[in-house]
C-alpha cells in the first residue's frame, strides 16, 4: 500500500483531474459528498479519458456516450438503454482506488502491494495553532531519485541557488551527522551560522546557528527542517513518480514565526518559486544527459551525504523489503564548507 | 483488390498531392490527358519524394535532380544525360498503382490482394438529377474500425452533438433491427420521431417519423440514410486507413429536398463542419487512451448496434475471406431510447 | 584517428559551445591559454551537461554543484569540500579529446581508432597571400553519404539551383574524368564553357573554359576547385557526422581573383545561403523518405560519378582497411550534358 499525493485539494474543484501516477493514469473528482475519489482515467465502454467528461450530482459522465460513473466506480447511467435495463455490470465499472484527503492535499494509492495498515504520510505541523502554510505543485522532468537527492543536497544551494539562500558569504567548515531513522534516513547539520539570503533572515533576523535537520522518509518524502530559538520552518516535500523522467512534487512550506506571517509568506513565495524554477531546469538537464547516455553514472563524494543511502531505501521498498527498525543509529559524520 | 478513396478531385489540380494509403505513400498528379494517376511517392534516383516536384508536360518532376515519370511510372527525362541514351530502365522506373475517378472523389488500389473484378464502389445518387453533394475532407486521429464505429452510433449524437442532430427533447423508445447484407452490415431504425436540430428540422419541417438506415459496407464505407416523403438526404463516408491511428474521411452528403437546395447547403455545412470537429477532438481522446494502456478493452452493450458486426467482417476481409452471401438476413433486434 | 571539425573558431569564445559529433556529445571551452578543448558533455558527479556551465579562470564550471574541470578533464574544485580534500579521482575527471585549431576551424578526434600520425585536414589556400576567406556552418538533416553526393553533385545544381550557378542556357555535351586519388577521388569536367550565374560571372567575367575538379576526401571532405586564368575558387567542406540523420558541414570557401574581394564577398555571400538552403530542404526531404520506407533504394546513372566510389571509400574507412595508395588511376569517363 504506497501512497502519494496526486493533487492539491485546492485544484479539485467542479471539474476532473486528470493525474498519472507511476504509469498509472487517473481521473479524480469530487464525489455528491465531496470526497475525493480516483477512478482510471479510461471509459470502460470506448476507452475514451474519463478525465475530459464532467461532474454530474456527484458522478462522472463520460464525454463521448454520457456513461455515468460513482465514486466506486459503478455505471449508474447509459444514456440510450431501454427503461429498466440494467446499466452496472462487472465489465462496465471503471477501476476505484482507495483515496485520502487531508492537511489540503489528496493522496491515491494505486498499487497492489499488501496493505500495512498504515495511512498516507501527515505533513506535521500544517494544522498546528501558530503556523502557517504554504502548498505548491511542480512537475519535475526527473525520476524520482534524482528529485529526492536535489530536495536534501546543501552543496549545490549555495551555487544553483546562489543568494536566494545560502552562498553571500565566506563558507565555515561545519558537521554533518546521518542517522537512520524510522523509515527513512536523516542528516543534521551541526553549527552553521545563519546564512546571508532572504528566508534565512526572516528565520533568524538576529543571526545565531540553526538546527537544521533533512529527512528522507519512504516511499517519497523529503523533508528540510530549521529552527531557532522559537522561529521553525519546515518545508516537507511529497514527491509522486509520474514516469520514469517525470516526477510530481507536492510540498507544504510550514512555519512558526514570531514576526507577523502575512508579509513572510508575500516574501518567500516568490524566492520558492525562484529556487523551484532553478532545480527544475537543472534537474531537466540532467535528465537529458542521462537519456543521451543511456543511463546514470555518477561519481559520488562524502558531501552527497544522502543520495545513496535513499537509493537503497528505495530499492528495498521496490523488493517489499521492511525498511530499517525504528531506532535511530548514526551513520556516519562528514565535514562539508557552508 | 482494395480500393481507398485517395483525395477529392478538386483537390488534385495543377500540383502534385501526397497522401498516405494504409502505410503507402503516394503522389498522385494528372497526366496530360487530365487522368488522375498515382506513383509510389519516392524518387528511384536519389529517393526524394516525388509529391514535392511539379507536373511539367503531364509528367511528375523530382525536386532534386529533374527526373520525370508518366502516369505509369516510366522514366522520360533524365537531365544531363548525353543525347540519345535511353531514360527509362526498370530500377529507374516508379511504381504505378491503379487509379480510378468518379463521383468527384480519386480512388487507388495499393494492396496486392488478388483482383475480385470489382471496382471502387460508388457513391449513391450524387449523379443522380435533382440531388445536390457537399463533399468533405477530414483526418481523423482514430483508426479505421473506431472511425466507421462512430460515423454510424446513434446514441453519442445526443450526447457529444447534443443539439446539433439529436438531443433537444425527452427521449423516446424505439426499435432498430440489424441486418446482414451483401458486403456488409445495416440497421433500421424504426419509427423515430424526427429529432429537434437543424438538419433534422431541414429534412422534415413538418415533422413525422423517419424512414433511417446505417450501413456498414467493405471494405470502409459507412453511409447513414434518411427519407421522409419525398425528402431524402444520404451521407456516405468513404474511409481510408493512413497509419495504425490515423484514418482519412472523405465523405458525399448528397440530398433530395422539397425546399431550394442551395440556401440549405449554406445551413448544413456549418453544422456539418461542427459534427466533424466534435468527432474529431473525442476520436483522438479515444487513441490517445488506446495508445496509452497499449490497446483497447471496450465494454458493448445492445446499444452499440453494428461495431462488433463491423469488426468480425474487417478482420474477414483482412484474412481474405469471401463477406456473407448476398441475401438479407435479420441478426436482431434492439429497443434504443433515442 | 579520425578528425571532424567541431565549430567554427569564431563561435568558441567566452561561453562552452555544444557539439554532438558521431553520437558523442562534447563541451569545448577555451582554457586559460585560449587554446581550444573538448571534454564529453556530462558532469561527472550528477551527469548534467558540462556544456550549460561557464567557463571560470580557463575552467569550465558545471551549472549544478560547480565543480570545475581543466581542458585535460582533471576536477580542479568541488565546492563544500574540506579544506585541503583532494578535488581530482579518476571517477571525478570528465573525458576529454584531442581537440586542434587551424584554418578557423576547431577540429576535434572522438573515436578510437589506431592514431595514424595523421592531424587533422588543411584547408588549402586558406593562409596564402591574396586569398580571401567566407567560413559558414549548416546543419542538414541527412547522412553523412547524403551530405557528400549533394556538394560533389553537378547534375541538381542546374535543376535545383537554377539560375543561381549553372542552368541558364542550353546544356553543351562534356567529358567528365574520374580518378582515384591519394585518400579520395576526384572528378575533373572537361571542357565547361563558364556557367551564367553570378559565381561563375564573377569567376571568369570574360566567360573561357573552366578548369573545374570535385574532390572527395576521407574521411568527410567534399572540395569543389574551379580556375580561370589567375582566378581561383575553392569550396572545402568538411563534414561531421552527428547522428544517422544530421550532419553538419564547416565550410571555407577560399578565393584569389583579379577583381577587389571586398565586393566579391558581399556579392556572393547570399548566393552561398541560398544555395545552402536548397540543398538542405531537399537533403531533408530525402531523409523523410528514407526513414518513411526503412532504408535507401537508389538507382544511379553515368551522371552519378562519385557518389559509389565515396560509399565504398566510406566503407573501408569504417573497417579500418587503408585507403588506395597514393597515385593516381583513371577509374572512368563519363559524357555529360551541362
Amino acid at each position: 500500500m504506497t501512497w502519494y499525493v496526486a493533487c492539491l485539494s485546492g485544484d479539485l474543484r467542479r471539474k476532473p483531474v486528470a493525474r498519472m501516477i507511476d504509469g498509472t493514469p487517473l481521473a479524480l473528482f469530487r464525489d455528491g459528498a465531496g470526497v475525493a475519489v480516483a477512478l482510471l482515467d479510461r471509459c470502460p465502454h470506448r476507452n475514451v479519458p474519463l478525465s475530459y467528461g464532467t461532474v454530474e450530482q456527484g458522478l462522472l459522465q463520460c464525454c463521448y456516450h454520457g456513461w455515468r460513473f460513482d465514486g466506486a466506480g459503478a455505471c449508474r447511467a447509459i444514456p440510450g438503454l431501454a427503461a429498466g435495463a440494467e446499466t452496472d455490470k462487472r465489465a462496465r465499472r471503471a477501476e476505484a482506488f482507495p483515496t485520502a484527503e487531508h492537511d489540503g492535499f489528496v493522496w491515491v494509492q494505486t498499487d497492489t502491494s499488501p496493505a500495512n495498515g498504515a495511512g498516507p504520510y501527515r505533513f506535521p505541523h500544517v494544522e498546528a495553532p501558530g503556523y502557517t502554510t504554504v502548498r505548491k505543485h511542480v512537475r519535475f522532468s526527473a525520476g524520482l531519485h534524482a528529485c529526492l537527492e536535489n530536495t536534501l543536497d546543501v552543496p549545490h544551494t549555495a551555487f544553483l541557488h546562489g543568494g536566494l539562500f545560502r552562498g553571500n558569504r565566506e563558507p565555515v567548515e561545519i558537521e554533518v551527522v546521518v542517522r537512520a531513522i524510522a523509515d527513512g534516513v536523516e542528516a543534521e547539520y551541526l553549527g552553521e551560522p545563519r546564512p546571508e539570503g532572504l528566508a534565512a533572515r526572516i528565520l533568524a533576523p538576529e543571526g545565531g546557528v540553526l538546527t537544521h535537520f533533512d529527512r528522507f522518509l519512504l516511499p517519497s518524502v523529503a523533508q528540510v527542517e530549521y529552527r531557532l530559538g522559537e522561529n521553525h520552518l519546515v518545508n516537507t516535500a511529497a514527491f509522486t513518480p509520474v514516469s520514469e523522467f517525470e516526477t510530481d512534487l507536492h510540498a507544504a512550506i510550514t512555519f512558526h514565526l514570531r514576526m507577523p506571517h502575512a508579509p513572510v509568506r508575500a516574501a518567500i513565495t516568490p524566492v520558492v518559486n525562484r529556487i523551484l524554477h532553478q532545480d527544475s531546469v537543472v534537474l531537466r538537464r540532467q535528465s537529458e544527459a542521462i537519456q543521451r547516455f543511456g543511463g546514470e553514472q555518477f561519481a559520488s563524494t562524502e558531501l552527497d551525504v544522502l543520495g545513496q543511502h535513499i537509493r537503497k531505501l528505495l530499492r528495498q521498498a521496490e523488493r517489499g523489503e521492511s525498511p530499517a527498525p525504528g531506532e535511530t543509529t548514526e551513520v556516519r559524520r562528514v565535514t562539508m564548507r557552508v
